[in-house]
């Protein structure tokens, strides 16, 4: 007789990450490749980040600092909110199961959208919650049909603004409407892992300072992303202290490595870096906005950095002649591909070999 | 109306980390702390270790390999098993919650001794489980104890050898007529955390031999201790690859840094400090058992790099006593601490203020 796994993870898949870049090389004999998969940032990480990474080696040996302290003091400082509003954690991927195993019952109710983050719905599964799924419209958040869902049996509603894979955003007026609209029960989670991205003013990027007034608002933020720390796993949660209390319970003891904490410190103090980050995803997107524009594909919009973008025809068809000649991207249900935003050359290689794929001059 | 959390965690406690070691300076006045709280090497990294780190900071900004390809590359060849028997995780404290996630239904019945490692227990309660306690017998784990228990609802049964806190081991002898009597639908998890430090030759140190025997065994071990990498977060679990396979379903994608890849792979090949590290808690352990010894104190004997001590008076107490006077050990249940063996200089640090504060000479 075997072991047998919880029902609950039968129709969970494990993720199946792309091939490495140095599988890619070998396998089709490539001296370059170029990765616009996983909406990294193309410039790296900051000289800022490396110093404090390396000033932090030779302590290894001990624990992180199990109340990442220092971290939530400089979140703390550079947002103007107290440190009990404050939770880092390994990254979102390891926030969304930590939120999902404080508050998830068997049957609960959570509200996401189609297409989104896959996180959310795994660890709704894994909780034996009841994933609720409201379609995008027109790639974006129906944040009216989401409230349409709601029943006494919702827990949580996940919100990517803005949304990973489309790209698309909510605006404040929207999303204060929607939150507004929210029974003060139910947990709304705004993942805004792309906000530094953000163009438009419209956006809501003052989440952080509404939270005494909707104690029901999770506030999730990450320094994978324009920060460029992807490699550490590295982001915080801000909220109601009662609600991070409870999170906080079911958290590993040492749960942000000590080098991603000193990492994001520096990561903080570096606005330099970021307004480079923020200027080379604006130019890129122009260039690549236009080249698309050129081939006459669709695109919604992306308030990130990465395009989701219609290329009338199999995405994982060209995903896999692209790596063939070193580009990787991200193939997306359908004819749709995700395309990270790189360096302006890794742009130019990415449009030059898309072209010879789809026979395009 | 407040966000109701999950009944399961009303009675789990968040983690309670000890004052940083900058704070019990700054609060007492003192110039020098010695730790001797979390089981840490005390030697720090190995150089090999550092340069691995220094050589993989540029790529931070590209998530780590999700695969940790190369670190089960590297085991592999260590231990001669194959890869699919082989899962990473962000330490062990990721690894038990992980398992836990998997395979622990609601009502399942999970098999711990008290005192051990405290992630079983709440990782069993976060997942609806039922914790059945056994107690030690003579401060040692009480194997037939433990079949006694086996009831058709157990799931899981937990072995931490040697064990945290107590620093006791089961012999070869002892765990193969345990694992020979558990039925194979119960997984029996060998946590060996502290492996590195036994002495002696009776421990079941060829427990990854006798994976494809019995299918119902995980093998746990970290590169927290005797590696040196605590605060990095990584270690590995070995065991058949179909209950791995369903382990990693619930795992999050990029649950290991690229960092902690990194320098574990270097760990691995640095025999030399490894048996540094062994030498060095030999040396430590004797100086501190004639010094115990002297002071008519009994301990078990540890086969780990901590020593678990009746001091016949409140633990608690003299912890406080000790930071005071810039020493930082664990206080445990009753009349015991847990001291963690260091360096010879901190061990005689200890010894010194340990005699202060109990007014022995």
């Amino acid at each position: 007789m075997s072991i047998v796994f919880r029902p609950q993870i039968k129709d969970i898949s494990a993720y199946e990450p792309g091939k490495p870049v140095e599988d890619v090389m070998r396998e089709y004999n490539l001296k370059r490749v170029v990765k616009l998969a996983s909406n990294e940032n193309p410039l790296g990480i900051s000289e800022k980040v490396k110093k404090a990474i390396s000033d932090n080696i030779d302590g290894l040996a001990l624990y992180p600092d199990g109340n990442a302290t220092l971290l939530k003091e400089s979140i703390s400082e550079k947002l103007n909110i107290p440190e009990g509003n404050i939770l880092p954690s390994s990254g979102s991927d390891e926030m969304i199961d930590l939120i999902s195993k404080a508050y998830i019952n068997p049957g609960d109710e959570v509200i996401m959208a189609d297409i989104t983050f896959p996180r959310y719905i795994q660890t709704a599964k894994i909780m034996s919650g009841a994933p609720v799924i409201v379609p995008l419209k027109d790639l974006k958040f129906d944040l009216d049909a989401m409230l349409d869902k709601i029943t006494d049996k919702t827990k949580i509603i996940w919100i990517c603004n803005p949304n990973n894979p489309t790209g698309t955003m909510n605006t404040e007026d929207e999303f204060m409407n929607f939150l507004n609209k929210v029974p003060k029960d139910i947990l709304v989670i705004s993942d805004e892992a792309y906000r530094e991205y953000v163009t438009r003013s419209d956006y809501p990027f003052n989440t952080h300072k509404i939270l005494s007034d909707y104690p029901n608002l999770l506030v999730m933020r990450t320094f994978s992303k324009a920060y460029g720390l992807a490699g550490l796993r590295v982001g915080y949660t801000l909220g109601d202290s009662d609600i991070l209390s409870y999170i906080n319970r079911v958290r590993g003891p040492f749960n942000v490595n000590s080098l991603a904490q000193a990492a994001a410190i520096a990561a903080l103090s570096d606005d330099g870096f970021l307004k480079e980050s923020y200027d080379v995803n604006l130019e890129g997107k122009d260039y690549l906005y236009s080249e698309f524009d050129g081939m006459g594909f669709d695109y919604p919009k992306t308030e990130t950095n990465h395009i989701f973008v219609d290329i009338k025809t199999n995405g994982g068809e060209v995903f896999e002649e692209l790596q063939k000649r070193g580009v990787i991207i991200r193939p997306m249900p359908g004819n749709f591909i995700r395309v990270s935003i790189g360096t302006m050359e890794e742009n130019k290689m990415f449009v030059e070999k898309f072209k010879e794929v789809l026979n395009l001059s």
